[in-house]
């Protein structure tokens, strides 16, 4: 005999956070919404968990825990609260929603089934953890299929997305809404469960949103209070409330969450007319109805064949049918897609009253929903000539280019990690984006319509964050973020998952190699680029000059599904406008300066460009040697080149050896170069030259090197060198003359 | 004429926190320890900020506000309350100190200086930021020089070292301690500025610290209110104090840090005493003395030598005269050292009468302080003939490797950031490392001797404690972190460090390759091996089977200077007993399979060497190919072995193409081979084998393209390939058959 549903609810009150009633804590009554009966939500819960189980123990496998714990959310969001449209997926206005917890997915994809999306078919659901290839039900949802705002899994980062959304959303009503007449007034929903708030980036993502009283932001916490390990308690015991209400935030409980839907509506609604972002704390129970329910066990794996037939009898059902949804199920949700119908209908009026009004404003709105440049970006890129030509540190190139652009385009939102002063991408005229209410101690103020960001000194967050902005309608808005290069290991969750979602965006990264100098080791990147080389969908350009600079820029806005990220010096850079070139960056590598007769090529990247061309000119002199020298920026963009064109550029068939000089790791560059001047150590505290006069990046050691090589290859023929690559590394008093 | 102090203290009483009055919040005075006279104060104070404003203004570079606005902390923490000893700065029971804010160094330099460390002469604080290649004052704190803990910087890190130092003394405590005899009870200090709590790791850590109710952990928050972009209100507004509170921490202000040492030195007291870790929350002014006090331009850059002579003006102190430090300061510090001498001298007299009362355990714990292992590890080490010869995920054969091992050796301190079930390192008879007062619900509970840690869903974390730990007293702890590989780029930033500063570890990453499978493309690693294999004196090792894994144990624990990932399988793999070799695994490639007359070398790594394998066994059946194979599970091994050894095991001379197969991006693998079957783009949600049949990982498809490969060798000659490496990735339809 199978336990009775009594069994069930005995489990979550016995769970540590136990469901002792139904209260919205200090909140009075404001629903009139009617509720459909409780017997209509009770048959929809039982079916929706019964076939969670279902699709879970098809394959073995699969996440059904809490995506079972979470019914009674999905039912209050989906069918009562969130704005949104089934049939029209990217209605414009449309609440956004957020599974920071991606690993329930299915909760998701059975939610967006019953309410009417029309790609997310019993078949396609069928299909989650398959074989098939064209399945839209992945193991964590993914921004390509439709209804899915950005892709989540690795957790935390759906907090951060979530946060950028509501600034999207934030910025844009403060920009075009006027009296009486909002264009853009959705709300962004988060879903968060135990993890999100425990990882770091959730957490610095909170405390902005508390800042920035984002009151158009809700995160809904599924506290089953069970992670992988046991119940959570066992590595968190803070307060979590209290926690959040030091950061801003306005909290809510619900204590029977497992169940009771009009709770959560209630707490749902009071979300969206509170004037802080809201955090619903909503006890759960995972895995309810199973006999592991409240258990870690129900988490990640199938619950097994005689579990999902007890389930099914505990709740009424018939254990041998499986993936059943009767028509009452879609009965209860089937108004749900002509509410949807009628939002969209509503805003288009709005829209089109407020284009009788406002009709510039109206015409700008217009582009920004499709997602449009607001000006002719490409006049405000500097031309060549107009940079100047002595030396410059190429974070300051970066002001040159980005300033005017970000200050002109109000597409552009641009963000610092607390480094304003450093980083460069203060434009001029900028208005902070902050709450209007913020009176800063030091009287630095602004507004939503403000579009220069102090994320502080949170650079996971940022990443996130940015993801969000761009996410919330491709091109309506171009994120920059900054920080050191350096820091960009703590982003580096963030910007990959930006990278994977293909969301455009542009990273200015300064203070890059050894030459940021005193900082020292801990702030000098040496292995960080070979990160950033190898990811999939994402160009970093390390441009050698103001000119390459520009055309970093010009990549960047070009790459309409491709983040960038540009990396600058500190330091003063040597200016070479009669070599340089903004269309060489675009195609990655170009020859920087011929030699007809050459005897080998040297590969210059960023701010190692200058030692590259001094390298040249001492083998010249001292070593009658003729070196032809090609600029480096991206190794991405170059294998995106044709094959004609790549060894146009390196020579390869010549028979003489290309050399690559770059105070990072090596690696990658040995596809192109027979050897290479880099970093194997981590760098050391110095003056931004000596650092790199002790890793024997100078001119007069490097040459000799080179010139030995060169001296070999002559005796002994280019392919000697084959499965021989050379570090041609010096450091700390190796072939010193000092 | 140049301002007065009372300027400079109108400047702090105009800033955002005002000190209103010297107040310990609700702690009653418990000092009974006599501080010297309010003159002698003023007077150190004076001289230690005029003469950091000479050390920045000496090469017009460094941080001088911070260091200037944090002396009265310095002066309490190394005058009154920190044990420790200066002239041996490696007395084991030390207090450890962490100066998370590491940019302020200048201040613990100057304070080691005054208590008589040996090595930081008045000359080696002169070296910061000079060309002086053997200078012991970097840019940030080092962990190479006399007196350093850790080497921080990057913020929010050290906060984590601090958890890391404070829970190495609560194991030893709990193990070693006797009622009445404390061979270890020391204290963790750990300095913050305004960023460390707002990085996700630091606060990671600080809920850990409080779930872990770790009270010989106290933060010192010099909260002078500024960031670089302005007054840190600017990007943050939480309440600071309440959410530390609910994370689990006793809070104590401090009013007017600037000056009031007698409460300084109040809170510091209290903290020794507390029932939790303690945060005290001190106000400072920022450039304390500065014209620009309180202002972020004192941050980050020298203040300018019109500014420093007025400082010493306002100081009374001779603004002609550079870098002085008058007796009466020297002798205001003299008794610390002596004192320091005392405290050794009593802990070698505790340690005797510990070694007379409890002999094992003395020698026992003598190994401890020595460094050493507790027992014979290699005896643990599986036999290769003790392993299964079945298909075996390698996440397993790490289980069957490791678990004995930590069992039984108790300088490991295991920990998973919530993966328990997923990455085997739970061992028999394990014991939670956690506090003895918690009871979780599911009563999973331990104590301080416990070696098992529970780091939650924070990664990052779980790696800046974990080199915490590493860092306590070399060789007494071995740690050992886990979680999935691709959540590994969350650790990164702290992984980084571990490298840095030599810290052995072993860091278990399951779930490696595209072959995690259905949890898909966001859990599935591509980028990050290239992060790993380019990082300095990191050991990135994927073995292939269960005797590769042995071979990775052994690697990782020999090496006493390095971390090491050993990157794991999720999926069942096919063993090789006639073929692995653990030996190989130290060279970091072998000769796995040899073929006398051969016309291609394959490389095979990790889980991808079963492809290797049967694409070998293709090659010889339908393309009348000889294949030798060769066995790469670390890179950077095998750059440490000679040129003939690695000649003789890739053959590049052979004139036949080397192509290496594994399921990451190629980079870096250029330098050993002509070709890869790799992956240039994101995975994707599959069932395990069919993630790999999607990207072409499949021998049918694989042995074709090297099939032509090698035709086309032997028709052009191994040369033609110069320039040209090969990408013969497949997947989404190309080449396939199905």
């Amino acid at each position: 005999m199978s336990p009775s549903l009594e069994f069930y609810e005995d489990v979550a009150r016995s769970l540590p956070v136990k469901p002792i009633a139904t209260e919205i804590n200090g909140v009075t009554g404001i629903l009139n919404l009617q509720l459909e009966e409780a017997d209509k939500h009770d048959l929809v819960l039982r079916y929706f968990r019964a076939f969670i189980a279902d699709l879970c123990e098809q394959f073995k496998g699969g996440h059904p825990g809490s995506a079972m714990g979470m019914a009674a959310i999905g039912i209050a969001l989906y069918k009562y609260v969130m704005k949104f449209s089934p049939r029209n997926c990217d209605y414009f206005n449309r609440d956004r929603f957020v599974l920071s917890n991606g690993h329930t997915c299915l909760w998701q994809y059975l939610f967006m089934h019953l309410v009417g999306v029309k790609s997310m078919t019993v078949e396609q659901l069928k299909s989650y953890h398959s074989t098939r290839y064209d399945s839209i039900c992945p193991g964590h949802p993914e921004i390509e299929n439709e209804g899915i705002e950005v892709t989540t899994g690795p957790l935390g980062q759906g907090v951060g997305n979530a946060v950028g959304l509501a600034m999207a959303t934030k910025h844009l009503a403060a920009t075009y809404n006027k009296p009486g007449i909002e264009v853009v007034n959705n709300m962004t929903w988060c879903m968060i469960g135990d993890a999100c708030l425990q990882e770091g980036v959730g957490l610095e993502a909170v405390s902005l949103a508390g800042h920035w009283k984002l009151n158009n932001l809700c995160i809904i916490y599924d506290n089953n209070s069970i992670t992988c390990d046991g119940t959570a308690d066992v590595a968190n015991t803070e307060d979590i409330n209290e926690k959040m209400k030091a950061t801003g935030w306005n909290v809510i409980d619900v204590f029977d969450g497992h169940s009771n839907i009009g709770a959560i509506v209630q707490a749902l609604i009071t979300a969206r007319s509170s004037d802080k972002p809201t955090f619903i704390n909503i006890r759960t129970v995972i895995g309810f109805g199973s006999l592991m329910a409240g258990n870690a066990k129900t988490h990640g794996a199938a619950l097994g064949a005689e579990d999902v037939a007890n389930i099914k009898k505990a709740f009424g059902l018939n254990p041998e049918e499986h993936f059943v949804i009767p028509p009452e199920v879609y009965d209860f949700f089937r108004e749900v897609a002509d509410r949807g119908e009628q939002l969209e209908a509503d805003w288009n009026s709005t829209i089109k009253t407020y284009t009788e009004i406002y009709p510039e404003l109206a015409a700008e709105f217009k582009l920004r929903v499709e997602g449009k440049m607001l000006d002719e970006w490409t006049k405000y890129i500097p031309k060549k000539e107009d940079f100047p030509t002595g030396p410059t540190a190429s974070r300051k190139s970066a002001g040159l280019v980005g300033n005017p652009l970000c200050e002109n385009v109000k597409n552009f939102l641009i963000g610092t990690a607390d480094l304003t002063p450093s980083c460069n991408v203060a434009y001029n005229k900028k208005v902070d984006f902050q709450s209007p209410e913020l009176r800063t101690a030091c009287n630095l103020n602004g507004d939503y319509t403000g579009r220069y960001i102090h994320y502080g000194i949170r650079e996971h967050a940022m990443g996130a964050i940015s993801n969000g902005l761009a996410a919330f309608n491709k091109g309506t808005f171009l994120p920059i973020t900054s920080s050191f290069f350096m820091f960009y290991i703590y982003a580096a969750p963030a910007v990959r998952m930006g990278a994977l979602q293909g969301l455009q965006q542009i990273h200015i990264a300064t203070h890059d190699s050894i030459g940021t100098g005193e900082d020292g080791p801990t702030h000098q990147p040496i292995a960080l680029p070979a990160l950033y080389r190898a990811m999939p969908n994402l160009l970093y350009i390390r441009p050698c000059d103001s000119e390459e600079v520009a055309g970093a820029f010009i990549t960047a806005i070009n790459a309409k599904e491709t983040p960038t990220i540009i990396s600058l010096s500190r330091q003063n850079l040597t200016q070479y406008p009669q070599y340089s070139s903004r269309d060489g960056v675009a195609r990655g590598a170009y020859v920087f300066i011929e030699e007809p007769e050459f005897d080998v090529t040297l590969i210059g990247v960023g701010s190692e460009m200058g030692f590259t061309i001094q390298t040249k000119e001492l083998l010249e002199k001292e070593h009658g040697l003729k070196a032809r020298v090609v600029s480096f920026p991206c190794q991405r963009l170059f294998e995106q080149q044709s094959k004609e064109y790549k060894q146009s550029v390196l020579k390869p068939k010549s028979g003489k050896p290309i050399v690559a000089i770059e105070a990072y790791a090596a690696n990658g560059w040995e596809r192109y170069t027979d050897a290479s001047i880099s970093m194997r150590r981590f760098g050391k505290s110095l003056p931004s030259a000596t650092t790199y006069e002790y890793f024997g990046f100078q001119p007069k050691i490097m040459a000799p090197k080179i010139s030995a090589l060169v001296e070999e290859v002559k005796r002994e023929g280019i392919e000697s060198l084959r499965g021989d690559f050379r570090d041609l590394n010096g450091y700390l008093g190796i072939g010193f003359e000092h």
